[in-house]
Order: structure tokens, then sequence, then C-alpha cells
């Protein structure tokens, strides 16, 4: 599965170089990641609720055309990897109006609680686990 | 009492008007605050530790000249009004190269524990009360 | 006439008092301005091509009750006033699910070039201006 | 060359999960390059106004530890790489507290006019690039 979620820049994001200073893409990551959980009908919000965070604990992100100001941008995130402990997402940020990548990145994660100890995730959510595990596998099999 | 805390622009702040976001003076405001409170010998840190948060309930700012990717800040923060359930700040933003006045403003602020209930803090922590208020009052004498 | 604009706040924009941070909500406000101006066939990145800019001058905002990670937001924008020199929007936060107004505000701001320098808009660019004036006229009849 | 540079993390960049918001680290590392030319007797602001901009083209982070408020954080920055088109900085977070390593990540770099076309900065501005690259040269023989 691969979600896509559509957003617009804001003036606050933009540099005196005149586009969106480059930091704010990892905050659009993080918005294609909460889209990502609703598109598998999960609620990153209740996750929290739950005791069970995901920090980010390694990124990155290459940066290909500008964006700028008032741009319409397609985000599209997609879970790569999930394991008992940890788990990887993809994104690609798209210019709407003709369809240009902009940028592409990562963010790796763990499980941990609002304490910030580790926590498996598979044995204690399995079903959401699975679901996610899902998302992947039929990515793979679309692939083909 | 009158904090006088020195920070120092960032690109990350800017906007493609070539100046500083004006939402950022807001951010600057809040460092003003925390550096008061040090100087009382408060930590902010420890009053939200001890379950007491002081959101912001108004503010306002008057902008009056444009702070510039990294120019040195001076920000003038003073206590200018406490009661019980309630404290305002006013701030000055100076820009140091030459002492002009870039901005002006205030906040006002409720105090709530965590689960966002008010408080009274006058008798919750009545020596802290006592000190912010003594800020003022010396604040007044040396004004005569 | 009164501009609807609809979004979701970020995790980004929380802090750890667990709600969203102040300053925030002026970036909304401009996300406001933006669909406003949009919803009046102008388009704020082409006036600033230009070389017309809307520089902020002047703000407040008063916060009822918190916004939250992952709520969806209704920003109500409408301008209030227009001088040849001057504007005022003003704003209203509005919590969609149930229709809970969390924050009201306004800016001001001044017409100038990217130089910085004020400009007459009613004189440079007087359809534009009457589209603006109108869409408060329009609003004061609907009000009767 | 080591910069180092010493900041105090602002209530601002936290975010709900109680830590400093992951992306702000970004914003971190631009201050220590900001600092890094300072200390090289360079002054980003004069790149600028001299039309070579240095955007960002690539980046990543670890994340080891997480930053809190208030903490008092050292940013460590050196230059790894120079060549005529790109540069490439490296950066630690470093928590002055208790000398705890807290990130550590890079960021890759163009050399480009306003206009956004490349430039060769080494031909444009060769007793620049000398400096930056001598700081190269002198951290490797301090290592050995």
């Amino acid at each position: 599965m691969i979600n896509e979620t559509l957003i617009r820049t804001r003036y606050a994001e933009t540099d005196q170089m005149g586009v969106i200073y480059h930091a704010n893409y990892f905050t659009w990551f993080e918005i294609g990641r909460t889209e990502f959980f609703r598109e598998l009908n999960m609620d990153y919000r209740e996750l929290e609720e739950e005791n069970i965070l995901l920090p980010v604990i390694d990124v990155g992100c290459k940066y290909i055309r500008a964006a700028k100001y008032d741009d319409e941008i397609i985000i599209k995130t997609k879970l790569t990897n999930i394991r008992g402990v940890k788990l990887i997402f993809n994104y690609e940020i798209i210019r709407k109006s003709d369809n240009v990548l902009l940028a592409e990145g990562y963010t790796k994660h763990g499980f941990v609680t609002k304490e910030l100890k580790p926590i498996n995730f598979k044995k204690k959510m399995p079903h959401v686990w699975e679901a996610l595990n899902q998302s992947i596998e039929g990515e793979d099999k679309s692939a083909i």
C-alpha cells in the first residue's frame, strides 16, 4: 500500500532563499505517516494513548528540486520494513502541477513506551503488526 | 527586574520576504520567559515537573522593524502583572548592533495542572508567587 | 465574505504540554489569508511577483480551548478593514468535530515593496483593492 | 577545525512526546554551519549577498538519545569534504551536562546562484575555497 496525501506549502515554511526550508520535509513525512496509519484504519493518536510511541531513530532525505510557496505537494508514503522492534518508511515528495519528484527520503522508528522503554510491538499488538506487515507484502506482490 | 537575553536569529526563522517570519517572535518571547524565571532562581522545567503549567491565553505583538538572518537580538522580558490565577509578561525585541527596537509584545498566562485545570498559584506556591511579585515591585521602584 | 479553510494539526506543531504550541496559530492565520485571496481569485504568490508584500505589523490572539494533535481545524478568515496603506484580517479557529471556538485573532498588514517601502495599494492596484473592499461590504450587508 | 557552538533548547522545539521534535536537529546543524563559517572569518550572510547560496541536497541524522526542553546542547560542526561544486558537513549533537552524544548527522550542499544555477565555487572564490579546504587538512593533521 502506498498512501498519497495532498498538502499545500505554507509561507511559514519558506526561507530567504525563496524556497521551502529543507527541515520541513521531515514534517511532511510525518504527515504522510499519520495518513498512512489512517488508511490502514489505525489512529496514531490512539497508539500514543495506549502508551506506544514511534520515535524517529534515523532519517535521511535527498533534495532534487525545490518546493516553493503555495505549491501543492503529494506525499507518497509506504512502509518498507517491519520487525518486532523497528519499522522503516519511505517517502516521495511530488509537485502536483507537473508530477515532478522534488525529494525522497526515509525514516526509521523504534517502538517505545512513554517512558522511552523499547517494546516488542509484534507481541504487544499482533493484529496491528500483521496489518502493517500486510501493507508491505501487498506492495511486493503488486510490484511483480 | 528586567531580564535581558541575547539570541542570534536562525536561517530557519527567515521567510521568502527575506526577514524573520513574524510568528517566531512569540518563540523568542518564550525564551525570554524561561530566562526570566532562571534569573529569579526558578526553573520553568521544574514548575512543569511539579504539575504547574503556564499556558498562553492571550498574546499580542507590534512589529516596528524587521529582524533579519544572523542578527543578534536582545529579548527584554519583564513581568507586569500577577494575580492568583494569571500573569502578564511584556517584551521588547531589540537589535543589538544599533539598539533599535524591532518589536514589542505581551503574553498573558493562566496557571493550570497538566490536566489543564486552573490552580491558585499564590496558594499553591506562596514563596514563588512572592518572588514573582517582588520582581514587579522592584521594577516600579527603579522606575521612580 | 468569510473564507473557511480546513486543515489538520501536525505532530510537529505540538509541544510537551500535549497541545498545539501557541505560535502556530499565526501560521494558520496565514493559511487563512492565502485561501481568502484565492477565493477572491487573487493569488498572493502573484502579488509578491508584482513586488507587493503584505508584512504583518500588528497581531493578536486569544486562546480559549487547546487544539490537539490530529484535530481537524476550520480557519475562518475575513477582511474587516482596508485603507490605502493598511488592511486588517480577523480569524476564528474552530475545532471541526464539535464546532467549538478554540481561538480568535487578528493581523494588521502594510503594503510594501520588496525593498520594504510603503506603497499605496489603492492607487497601484485599484481593481484588486476594490474587490477586497467589496468583500467587506458584502459581509456587512449579509450581516443585516 | 571543529566548530563548537552552544545553544539551549526551546519549548517551541518540544513535541507531545516530551522531547525535542526530530526535524529541529537540522535547524541546529544549520546554526553549526553558520558558526563554522564565522570561525573561519567568513559570513554566510555576505556569501548570499554575493549571490552564492548553499542549498542542502542530501541530509541524514541518527538519533541516539533524546534532547529535552531547556537542555544545553553543544553542536560540533566540521567540514569533511569539499569539491568544486559540493561540500559536506558532519555534526555531533552533545548534551552539555553529561557530555552524552545525542545525535550525529551530515548535510551535503551544492553551490548555486540565487537563480539556483550551479556555480564552480573554487573558481569563483578561490581564497574562500582554500580556507575551507584548509579546515579539513588541518583536521586531518591533528588527527594523526
